[in-house]
């Protein structure tokens, strides 16, 4: 998955080879920042300005500051694409730290903001999209503050490390046993016909996709409840599915190698699938191609 | 406080001038490396094998694999303090990352651990050690493995900042009200000749000169108890001090602009810093510069 050869840096742009950083950069040293990744379908971003808002909450919560306003940003971030000539499915990696400075844990003054930005090749997962995926159960030990994107993934990389390792595509974390999200997804579990999931607290990512899924329930009249689950709610579910804006909306069909009712992804998800495809214009845009 | 000149990368030696790194390292995008910051008197190591012993803790914990061993890496800190001509009082930061990859959660393979280390100089703060320091309270909001020295320090970044603009040194963090540490040191509370620290589990920082406190105490046949204590025992406290190891042992006079005892530095902080003095040998050395 190679990186497209033109990067946006601070408000400009440059070639991959010379974008480097020194060694007392806050993101190196305290993963002082913040962070999007956001989905492209056919050369064009999903969600973009959902994706915009996101970085400028998560760098407010934190207190960075972003010089350039949010229409600047999102006009440098569809230049990049252009100045790729990106045409496929892909996705941005954007991400802005509290810059370079001496090391020391007080914010520096008068120093700006380190954003970059990048764009990569990522086709969509059929495989995962359509037999669904294994995943592990693990212990929640993050921050308090995981409505925060920021760059403070250690326990994230562990997760899904440790899922990797179990021959598993991603960690269902809960605290005290209730659900809070996965290392890099939201989760979600189907009981009845409806839809349940952790509230957009400050425990869990506020996903662009996960806010989507509440339109596309609202749409097909599928009750949609923000309301946590238990892990020992997971065996007796009808139906699991995670979404991110990598990943999309993935069935989950086994956890902790115990299958998922009938093993096979549920009405309800393909449903959601479906209406994912369409919103994204996927369908559409695969004609037009 | 200027870095020296000779940055050790790898297990080779480098001007700072030379020393960057690409946009994707895994401690830039994850925070995923771990680190040590070491004391530094008249151009000797305070406490050297105890840092390396942590760092290589840390690593493991976090499953970061160095390829040096204890020896060589401590042979490599040493040779870095010859070839800067290194001679007053500084400190040491040391880094480990997991290497530098396309950007994945689940860990690189084949890809080495990125290392670096370099010293810049660093008084100590006798004015702070003398009159000792106002420090605010903060809930402790990390995550649960605060015993691995982490890149992920946001938390921590942004409670120093908090303190500072109260004018204070640094921030006391509590869960549930009972006191874990400080952002960047840990924390001790004097009662009837008795110390309190909260015991050295996985949700504090295993202090070097904390390890050392707890040694001098003995020495001294000043009770040390490792219990914990809560927000609600602070006005009721008899001395309050800190340590690390850039700030050394500090006597806490103020806590949310409330005085302790009589404001001034107790008997017990001042006993346990003339231990400090003599076991790092500062005096000595002194004298004979």
């Amino acid at each position: 998955m190679s990186v497209y050869p033109i990067i946006m840096a601070q408000e400009t742009f440059t070639h991959r080879d010379h974008l480097t950083y020194p060694y007392e950069e806050r993101g190196l040293q305290f993963g002082d920042g913040v962070y999007e990744v956001i989905r492209i379908y056919h050369g064009e971003y999903y969600l973009l300005n959902e994706h915009v808002d996101r970085l400028y909450r998560s760098a407010e919560a934190v207190k960075i500051k972003i010089t350039s306003t949010k229409e600047e940003l999102t006009n440098l971030l569809i230049e990049l694409l252009a100045r790729n000539d990106m045409t496929t499915d892909g996705k941005l990696y954007l991400q802005i730290t509290r810059g370079s400075a001496p090391r020391d844990h007080v914010f520096p003054v008068d120093v700006p903001a380190n954003i970059y930005a990048y764009i990569s090749d990522a086709p969509r997962n059929t495989t995962n999209l359509e037999n669904g995926v294994s995943v592990i159960t693990k212990r929640d030990v993050r921050w308090e503050y995981c409505y925060i994107k920021s760059l403070n993934l250690l326990p994230n990389v562990l997760a899904k490390q440790e899922a990797k390792e179990q021959g598993s595509y991603e960690a269902i974390l809960h605290k005290d046993g209730m659900v809070t999200e996965c290392s890099s997804s939201n989760v979600y579990l189907v009981k009845d016909g409806k839809i349940y999931t952790h509230p957009a607290t400050y425990q869990i990512l506020h996903g662009c996709v996960r806010m989507r899924i509440e339109q596309f329930a609202k749409d097909l009249s599928i009750p949609f409840h923000e309301e946590g689950f238990s892990i020992e709610d997971i065996p007796l579910a009808d139906e699991l599915f995670l979404s991110s804006s990598t990943s999309e909306i993935i069935p989950i069909v086994h956890v902790d190698s115990q299958q998922i009712a009938n093993g096979k992804p549920g009405n309800v998800t393909r449903q959601l699938q479906e209406a994912y495809v369409e919103d994204a214009a996927i369908k559409e845009r695969s004609m037009k191609h």
